[in-house]
């Protein structure tokens, strides 16, 4: 492309503000990255938090959107790998340094040298999207484009830990938060052959947790039901980001139990070296995950027939989906369509 | 023995009272258990703990010590692998039930129903102590009886966290703490092979942290000096038991890496989730460890001639080796040697 063609999108111009239309030009396209038109793009919990830049760093305008599924549409000259016409998803992170010591060693989620897709970057809540040809991911034939964008972030957040720390398919585990993330932590666990203990502080959606594959349900705030799991669970995969009486948590962990945090929980954790020393237990945390780690959670999704349980809206629709995520109402992740006319 | 003997030994009849000449008349050995006399017996930072109540659960009297190294003396009906004359050691447990999934497994010193070496029992700074025989961990011959005792507890309580969470000869490690615990510590990462970085309070000991195998030596108060080391350390051991700047220590960290407690912090650990999310950190604590990691410490402790720095009292100076250790000046660990006539 000699002439960069302009890209249409959906900004906020301020903190929190509603999202309007945007016509901005891209940077010329780097030669490791590629170029994405955006088919599909998921609406995340972190939209939300850099929209009202509860994390400091946001900058505006913010065309949002880290979910993104499409079709690559053009390739810098180093790209590898990819060819034009795949359908790739792209998550939390468009590029990485890929020299440093994490990167080299698969870790690129790890890299010090990460850049966000909506950080000092345009998003997918636009017509095209760039990114390293490392971070966008090839679709297999058998995982649905519509429904695949939450697996980019969401998704690939409660996957990724079940590769790093090793949990196996005798394991006991605890998902806590019934959500956009605890919906998809559920299904991978069920089919990664585990006792899967769903909690929730909303006895409506025990059902639908064990339609997800928990085999219980257990309410997150009651002392009694978590005080009869003392000592029986392996690991506990926490997805919310309230704060919970982690002690104990930590005391229905089984000895070497591992309770790891996915959920930016911003509440100091109130546990005592004592509550970790006895059972030879974990507190720990994890990001998203790498590339070649996505790549095995689609191989894994299209395996099990696992996807996200998504409602759509039209782009062009974004803020009443974005009020519909702020209610509480989504079930269980938000999918946008490309609506440009 | 069908006449049971008496047991001489030195217990307090109160709380935090001063040990006295004290005779009592042990149980009928069980068939899985030993009797050992004692020739050594360490003195612990625990045994602080339990003469002073601070864990609740003390019996009065009391018979502390629970790093014993001694000779067995008698072997109940179904004892194995030991033999009368064999040098051995026993730590802070005395038995465990053998038969639960952590038993069988290897985790001996994650058993649900452990008894403590002073805990309901008396412990080591008398005659005769008796143990379940798994818990009697003979010495191999290179290994010095008279500096031994302390391996038992402090020195299994380091040594167990680089066998169990994996501890590479590549990795960068950091050391909390030159004292009774850390300079083991030290001794066990330099001959792991381990790039050793000891974090104290104290410049005066500098030196012999080097001397004790340290790379490096790093005020552990000093947020500067914490700084320079962002992202640098794989693994970081904590072995005092005071509050410090937790989230700083985890900055330390590389991505992966591991923060564990074997030091008891009493107060809250003041570290949030996302100090372990962005690098996939974690926190961690243990307790000792179980008899076969026991042999494997003696072992290596016998191939790199490591021993702790002991100082020597007479078991009938115990009160005076007390004051020594609660007044901090042990340089390291103190060891009772048994002079009853």
């Amino acid at each position: 492309m000699s002439q960069i063609e302009p890209v249409r999108a959906y900004a906020a111009t301020e903190k929190s503000g509603s999202l309007q239309p945007f016509e901005f030009t891209p940077e010329a396209l780097a030669p490791e990255h590629v170029e994405i038109a955006v088919d599909y793009c998921g609406i995340c919990h972190s939209d939300l938090s850099v929209l009202d830049e509860e994390w400091g760093a946001s900058r505006f305008p913010l065309v949002p959107g880290h979910e993104i599924v499409g079709r690559v549409v053009a390739l810098g000259a180093q790209a590898k790998r990819l060819q034009v016409g795949d359908v790739v998803g792209v998550g939390w992170f468009a590029s990485s340094c890929m020299a440093c010591g994490e990167c080299l060693d698969g870790d690129q989620h790890l890299c010090g040298q990460t850049q966000g897709t909506i950080m000092g970057r345009h998003g997918g809540f636009a017509q095209r999207v760039q990114c390293h040809w490392a971070w966008a991911v090839p679709l297999p034939a058998d995982v649905s484009p519509a429904a695949a964008g939450p697996l980019f972030c969401g998704g690939i957040t409660v996957f990724n830990p079940l590769v790093q720390f090793g949990i196996r398919p005798t394991d006991r585990v605890g998902v806590v938060g019934v959500g956009g993330l605890g919906h998809m932590a559920l299904q991978f666990l069920a089919k990664w052959g585990c006792e899967v203990t769903a909690f929730s502080s909303s006895e409506a959606k025990a059902d639908e947790a064990r339609r997800l594959g928990a085999h219980r349900v257990v309410s997150s705030r009651d002392k009694g039901d978590l005080k009869a799991l003392a000592r029986s669970l392996d690991f506990i995969l926490v997805t919310v980001n309230v704060d919970l009486d982690w002690s104990a948590y930590l005391a229905a962990l089984k000895p070497h139990g591992r309770l790891h945090f996915v959920g930016a929980v911003l509440e100091p954790l109130n546990v005592r070296a004592f509550n970790l020393i006895g059972g030879q237990k974990s507190i720990s945390g994890s990001p998203v995950g790498a590339p070649a780690t996505m790549a095995k959670m689609l191989e894994f999704c299209a395996r099990h027939r696992i996807a996200p349980w998504v409602e759509e809206f039209g782009m062009s629709e974004v803020n009443d989906a974005l009020d519909h995520l702020r209610a509480g109402k989504a079930r269980y992740r938000i999918v946008l369509k490309n609506d440009f006319s």
